[in-house]
C-alpha cells in the first residue's frame, strides 16, 4: 500500500473549502436541536405532566397516557428536526470532502441552517405559512448540496 | 504542529476509495426518506386530515387526535428509515476515511441501499416476509460495515 | 486546481488523533442502538402484539392500536437514542477531520459511550435518577465536543 510518507498532521484537513463553515453550522444545528428537545421537558414541567411513572412520582406531576397538545407540538418539532437535520449534515460533510464548489455549499449551509432555527419557531408558535415556508428553503438547500455532490461524484 | 508543506487541494479526498460510491448511496437515501416523508403528506391530504389545528384551519381538513392507521404506517416506515439510515451513512463515511476494504463495503453500500429501498416498498404495501427479509439485509450490510470498520481499527 | 502529485492513500486519514477510537465508539454506539430496537420486538413478541395488521396476522399476535406502556418505554428510549446518537457521532467525527485537541476529544468519546449505554439500561429498568445522570453526561460530553469544534474554528 502506497503509504504518505509523512505523518498526517492533525490539522490535514481544517483547509479544505467550507469545513470551517460546516462545522460552525453543525454546532449551531445541534444546539437547536438539543433546544428544542429541552423545550419538550420545559412544557411537560410547566403542565406538570410526565410520561414515565418513575418521573411522575419524583416530580409530583400526573402521568399522561397521551401527550397533552402543546407537548405533542414540540415532540412533532423536534421529529421534523430528526427527519432533516442530520440527513443534511451528513450530505454537507460529503459534499465538503469532496471539494465542492465552495461559494454554493457555503450558501445551501447557511440558508439551511437560518431556515431549521426559522421552521422550529414558526412550528412551537403555530404560525404558517411560515413553517412552510420554512421548511421549504430547508429542503432547497439540502437538494442544493445533493446537486453539488452528483456533480463531484460525475466530474 | 508539523503543518504539511503545501495548501490541502479540494480534491484531496476524492480518490478514496469507495468515496464517490459513497456518496451516491448517501443521496439516494436521503432522497428515499425525504421521499417517504412527502408521502406523509400526500396520504395526510388524501384522508383530509392534519396534526396542526392550523394546517386543517388552511387546508380545511380535520383534525386528528390520533394519526389515521395509513397515516400511522407511513409514520412507522419513516421511523425505521430514522433508526437506520443515519446510523449506516455515519458508519459508511468512517469506513471510507478509515480505508476499508474497497470491495466488501462497495458491496454493503449497494446492498444496503437496495435493501432500504425495498423496505419502504414493502412496508408501505404491507408485504411480509419482504418488510423483513429487506430490513434483514440492511441490517446485514450494517454488520459488514461494522466489520470492515473494527478490522482497520485493530489492524 | 492545485491537486496533489501524487494518489491518495486509503489509509491517508487513519493516523488523524483521535479516528480510531471515534470509529470504534460509533461502532459501539450503533451496536447499542441497534439492541433497543430489536428489544422493542422483544417486548412486543413476549406481550403478543403487533402494531401491522400483516404482523399481527403472521404471528398471531393482538393488533395493538396504542402501544402497550412495555412497548412504549422502549420505544421512548430508542428515540431519545435518535435524538442524540447521530448528532453527537457527527460532531465527533467533524471535531476528528478538524484535528480537535485529542485528550479532551478522547476523555469525551468515552464519557459520552458509557453514559449513552447506561442510559438506556436506567430507562429500560425504570431507573431514576441515574437516567437522568446518564442523559447529563452524554450531554457534557456533546457540549466538550462542541467547544474543541468551535476552538478549531475560530483558532
Amino acid at each position: 500500500m502506497n503509504d504518505l510518507p509523512f505523518d498526517v498532521s492533525p490539522t490535514l484537513l481544517i483547509a479544505l473549502p467550507g469545513l470551517r463553515l460546516y462545522a460552525l453550522c453543525a454546532v449551531l444545528l445541534v444546539i437547536k436541536m438539543i433546544a428544542v428537545g429541552i423545550y419538550t421537558g420545559v412544557v411537560r414541567s410547566r403542565l406538570k405532566v410526565a410520561t414515565n411513572p418513575e418521573d411522575a412520582a419524583r416530580f409530583g406531576a400526573q402521568l399522561a397516557d397521551t401527550e397533552p397538545p402543546e407537548v405533542a407540538r414540540v415532540l412533532r418539532a423536534h421529529r421534523n428536526d430528526l427527519e432533516n437535520i442530520p440527513a443534511f449534515l451528513i450530505l454537507g460533510l460529503v459534499a465538503v470532502l469532496l471539494g465542492a464548489p465552495s461559494l454554493a455549499l457555503k450558501v445551501a449551509l447557511i440558508v439551511f441552517t437560518a431556515a431549521r432555527v426559522g421552521h422550529s419557531i414558526a412550528y412551537l408558535r403555530s404560525m404558517q405559512p411560515w413553517r412552510s415556508i420554512s421548511f421549504g428553503f430547508g429542503m432547497l438547500s439540502m437538494l442544493t448540496v445533493m446537486v453539488l455532490i452528483l456533480i463531484r461524484v460525475f466530474a
